[in-house]
């Protein structure tokens, strides 16, 4: 959840004294920390397309003034990342918040920045004018004069890959407790710092995925991606089952039974596939159940179309079977074509990022399972606890620390945003 | 369509005559050729799921007697394949026939095989228990029993991809004609005969998909597959559309646009991602368009769920724009993971087989596509004509011929089989 929420007078963001270029802020890290403790992050969800995370970053030692809010407008959310100072802290220093929105529904973020952008005003008396929005994403570019009529700021572009990269050389570097790996006996087990960062493949799972490989600070590509992402299983989904939410989906699958929907080994061969490894359990084909079941129970001309009969009631497919099986399967697929991508490029690591993951346990568990089990152990999948907000921290801090590598001064804390 | 309908007496197949021990069994396929013209090829499709191939396969040199048939059985479809002689014909020899059944009525299948048998008996005057059938795929363990029970046979169990690599060398190398290139400008290119066969990659596509490196005469390797495969399209489709059979949502496919139901790279951005070389008109998330126009469609609680407007009437999306989305994707995946496994086995040559291709332009535009874009043009996809009936010509052929290499004598056109 976000630590404020500039409609409610009780939890007003305190904006940091604005200063005219944000290109010039730097940012200090020291000792940036997650707040786990937050009671807020308690109800993280608004039904309205509005998305409050938890888990804000705490920048204890940072003072100096922000001027800047950074927003990744993808094709099916908002994520907007805006620092507040603690001025009821001892140690003062600030923190940043994370709040995201349908992309649907931009209006709404919109709103937001503008109520930000008027306390930024109350608060340090200074001119509206002097909040800046960083942006990224398509969005961009698609509401780049949406954005300046409504909020009547400087907007500043930048590019996605790149705002992406930042973002995980930050969380990968700066940020204790933040990267982790995942495996159903160790849930979250957080990784320690590794004096070789690079290279490393940046998974990004948000409406489609994207695949970077990246070689060192700035040096990236994007060696591939799929368009099977995060809006192919919501938009299917909403289709099959009518449900509203993303969240709701994930329930679903939590409680689903791929094996209703999904055609597996043991109903082709009615045993193992012994001889190349496949067990009876294996899932041979998605949904490939279906159209079987389908037949034999619409015999001649039944109305029985979207896996209900409309004579009897009968419901032949569940609706979290359905669930489980489109996100395993999403989730797999991306595994695959990711591990196959590090072997080709040669890298070790694997970061799975985006909004897609949500931290939720089946799908981490899949991606995870789908890394070792491919890799035959070699590699492994690293999950961060931002995992959504990967572009507009990248944005936020809009390049590449400065100091970069030179981890034994202070200074090193000192991320420079547009020097 | 196959040359003959047991069922017809005016297409009575004409079985060789029956020898005891299929094993022994040599095919000679010199001078063998596809059958084009045949008028019967017309109509190729009957609606109770069986279907028939045109294309049947001339043997004007095979004077021996085959006693056996070949079916593999997968987990949708049962693919048929059996020899006749051509007594009226001035050359004589004879033709192997295609045929194949919906798994889910095998019934079908197996009543056919009895006929066969029947036919047998009395074309040759031998016993029933002669003719003997050869099975692989999954079926032919799962049906084994029904299988003997229901024929009163001996069945012939093969491993499925054994089968595959026997059938697909076969069809390389012996049949002129059966394998080519597919691009918008050239639909069917056919592939000359290549001394080096080796290695290349088999990429079967049914209900699932296999990937299969084979490097030599018996030597292979199943080195991956997805179960983003035929099943999936068809078990998905006929959830949302309704369509009965796989022909109808290919004809649908045919007539819908993916951009009803993607979100494309446009309409992210508002144009070019330019900077990664992405054009406005790139799939970004297959479906990704969809839970967005459901959710401005559907403000409150109207009862919009499959895509309708239960209330108005309008319907958002089209099946048309859903079947080719959704036939483009699972291509385009399977394109991409096949040039991916490709590249990590070394593999120039890619093969692709399997019932799901069913000579559909849309769907080997893909394939093709993808394999020429993600190898910049360094390799290439082939297809067959007989691309579903690779591994039931593999059970029919049973081992891999022992002429393999010999080139220059006549014997290189006899296929041992059993030996």
């Amino acid at each position: 959840m976000s630590s404020t929420d500039p409609t409610s007078a009780a939890r007003t963001p305190r904006l940091e004294q604005a200063i005219t270029n944000p290109g010039s802020v730097k940012i200090n890290v020291k000792g940036a920390f997650i707040v786990d403790d937050d009671p807020r992050s308690k109800s993280p969800v608004r039904t309205d397309g509005v998305h409050y995370e938890g888990q804000d970053i705490r920048l204890p030692h940072h003072t100096g003034v922000v001027s800047h809010v950074a927003v990744d407008i993808g094709g099916s959310l908002a994520k907007l990342v805006y620092f507040t100072r603690e001025l009821d802290s001892p140690d003062n220093g600030g923190r940043l918040n994370f709040i995201n929105f349908e992309t649907d529904r931009i209006h709404l973020c919109l709103e937001f920045i503008k109520q930000l952008k008027e306390e930024h005003q109350g608060l340090n008396g200074g001119s509206k004018d002097e909040l800046c929005v960083v942006a990224t994403g398509g969005g961009a570019y698609k509401y780049y004069d949406k954005l300046k009529e409504t909020l009547n700021v400087d907007i500043m572009r930048e590019d996605e890959m790149e705002c992406l990269i930042t973002g995980l050389d930050f969380f990968i570097t700066e940020i204790p407790n933040e990267i982790f790996t995942y495996s159903e006996t160790e849930p979250m087990q957080f990784a320690e710092a590794r004096p070789d960062v690079y290279p490393y493949l940046l998974v990004n799972i948000g409406s489609g995925v994207s695949m970077i490989k990246v070689s060192g600070p700035k040096q990236f590509q994007r060696v591939g991606g799929t368009h099977l992402g995060g809006g192919t299983f919501w938009g299917i989904m909403s289709l099959l089952t009518g449900a509203k939410t993303f969240d709701d989906m994930l329930a679903m699958a939590d409680r689903g039974d791929n094996s209703g929907v999904d055609m597996l080994v043991g109903d082709i061969y009615g045993m193992d596939y012994g001889k190349i490894g496949l067990k009876s359990t294996a899932i041979a084909s998605t949904f490939g159940k279906v159209f079987r079941l389908q037949n034999e129970h619409a015999n001649d001309d039944d109305a029985l179309h979207d896996g209900t009969n409309h004579t009897t009631g009968e419901v032949l497919f569940q609706h979290e079977d359905m669930s489980r099986s489109l996100l395993y399967a999403i989730s797999n697929n991306i595994g695959q074509i990711a591990y196959l991508q590090s072997e080709k490029h040669q890298v070790k690591h694997i970061y799975f990022g985006g909004s897609f993951i949500r931290g939720h346990r089946q799908t981490m568990n899949t991606l995870s399972y789908a890394i070792r089990f491919w890799s035959k152990g070699e590699k492994q999948a690293y999950f961060l606890r931002h995992e959504g907000y990967i572009g507009s921290v990248g944005a936020f801090l809009r390049r590449k620390p400065v100091n970069w590598g030179r981890r034994n001064s202070v200074d090193e804390h000192i991320l420079s945003n547009g020097l």
